[in-house]
């Protein structure tokens, strides 16, 4: 079994994108704000969106199932307020649910907070216990960066996220560390603050007792740990002249880098320098690149063909990518169907 | 002939510290603002601070000049104003200046920029011109986030910023990206803030036309070019998903990479994706990483034992990294001694 534990649903309704825009539209003039009621999309259109896309390449690529989030740029912490994130939380993480529902085979949900800047962490507990306990969601994703490309808000460390920590844990339920579209001119949302979100996060988790505090605590940082595992040795030194434990004894029981990495050189340094133990299979299709590469005839975003391609990866390891770390790391995975 | 294209001024005398203190309280409590007269630095104090350091390593390492400038973290261009920014920088390059004139076949001055946030970079060209014209220096450091940590400052490839590229051609003198210490408690400097500003510098390359308006402008992308080769598959997808060329024939003729990557996984993926006429060598030293590594029993920064420990690379990339290409992108420096 291949699980891909990083896909967005990027194939939503245009009725959903009308919602948005008009609510968007109503933060400035009310009259345009829609009411829920208006939102109308039907099993069909839901269908439609995910047959010739995620469900498609699912087959073509030899993929059995996807845990499935909001669109990461379209969750726009930014926008309006903490009530405007709410509204537009539910709505999406309810559009996850059904496409789960419809395809409970292929998706497993994973849930957007209603974060917003400057307004405590502690408001996404209500929906995150929402998520997990009503609608089956394993995951969520969370946003280190709610100001879209200012980093206003405190460090992932900062005491300000504890309740939320302490929910998750309660829940039993990891976190994708995922920002979301960059309002700053001077960061491209998938090419530049995607990746410095994931390399930010990482190091200040160095810098932090955060796993001291929430043993249990599981993040997993995707496009393969930003510039991590290729600045692997940066990171053991800094780690070290900081006087901290050496990294895969202090950060790796809770600490977790997908395979969105597209191309083979960078899986195979993320193979390399990463123990299996700590890598889970993921792709991000249909996500930030949909090109295909012609210097090999494929999809850049095929990161399992990268994977297939490294001989001495050994068959456990190779499970573990696979499968065997999402179901330790999402552990409601696993206590939800045992079929799987 | 080993040239180290990336090392900076870390090994100050005490008194320049001491001046940059008063410096700053003076900005609060004028009558703590130090008189320039009042620093004062023997040639012996600067001849002390580096023969233990910069000048002994190498020799350890073999290698035989470095390209200089002052303390990265330290140019601190979100403290105070231009003016600040202005006096820091002209004490600042005159120590670098001094060091190259006692230690002419050891180092040659790159220079720091009075850049101060807010403020157009237009105030930074007489401060290059002096370096260059007066000093003898070959490049310049050029900070893409002059406030910290916040990006506040239009991107690198806004109008704002070609009066200094105008004079960087007319001088014919590269800029290194490169950010100095971070405010933002969200980024750690070395371990996050250094590492994002090289990503995110790429990604403005990508969608812009800037090497279209200024065909020889050269840019060199320190520690490694960031997250950039370890996802060149997603940066030649972004390209092409934005229509733009491939990046070889887009980009590489303007952008150029440092070796500062501190492992041997991660030098060799960069001699991998990157082509050898885009590598200079470096190591940083005396900078951001100082311990050794205990997987290796030599330090981390020895960046010189992973290209050598790689045995595909051929004896023209070879001295292309270690020395053809600094007299390529660094025009001056070629121009200056042509016995070196």
């Amino acid at each position: 079994m291949i699980i891909d534990c990083h896909g967005h649903y990027t194939t939503e309704p245009k009725a959903l994108h009308d919602y948005r825009k008009c609510q968007i539209a109503g933060l400035t003039d009310p009259a345009q704000a829609p009411s829920k009621a208006s939102l109308k999309i039907s099993d069909d259109q839901i269908r439609e969106g995910l047959e010739g896309a995620q469900l498609k390449l699912q087959r073509e690529r030899g993929t059995d199932l996807t845990i499935f989030s909001p669109r990461a740029s379209g969750m726009g912490h930014h926008i309006g307020n903490a009530a405007t994130s709410e509204e537009w939380s539910r709505i999406s993480n309810d559009l996850i649910h059904r496409a789960c529902t419809l395809y409970p085979r292929n998706f497993v949900g994973v849930c957007q907070l209603p974060q917003s800047p400057g307004v405590r962490p502690s408001n996404c507990v209500a929906e995150l216990e929402r998520c997990v306990k009503e609608l089956g969601f394993i995951g969520c994703n969370l946003n280190p960066d709610p100001s879209g490309g200012y980093w206003t808000d405190p460090p992932f460390t900062d005491k300000w996220w504890y309740p939320l920590y302490e929910k998750m844990v309660e829940l039993d339920v990891p976190a994708m560390v995922h920002v979301s579209s960059s309002c700053n001119p001077n960061f491209h949302f998938t090419g530049a603050h995607y990746i410095n979100a994931d390399t930010t996060a990482f190091m200040q988790f160095i810098t932090s007792d955060l796993f001291k505090d929430f043993p249990t605590l599981r993040m997993i940082i995707p496009h393969g740990g930003g510039a991590v595992p290729y600045h692997w040795g940066r990171y053991r030194g800094l780690a070290q002249d900081l006087g901290r434990p050496p990294l895969k004894e202090f950060l790796l029981k809770n600490v977790f880098f997908d395979t969105c990495v597209y191309h083979l050189p960078g899986i195979e340094l993320l193979l390399k320098v990463i123990p299996a133990d700590n890598i889970l299979f993921a792709s991000e299709m249909v996500g930030a690149v949909r090109g295909i590469d012609p210097e090999t005839g494929y999809p850049y975003d095929h990161t399992k063909r990268y994977i297939d391609a490294i001989d001495w990866l050994s068959v456990a390891d190779r499970e573990k990518i696979f499968h065997g770390n999402v179901k330790k790391v999402f552990s409601r995975f696993a206590a939800q169907d045992t079929t799987r």
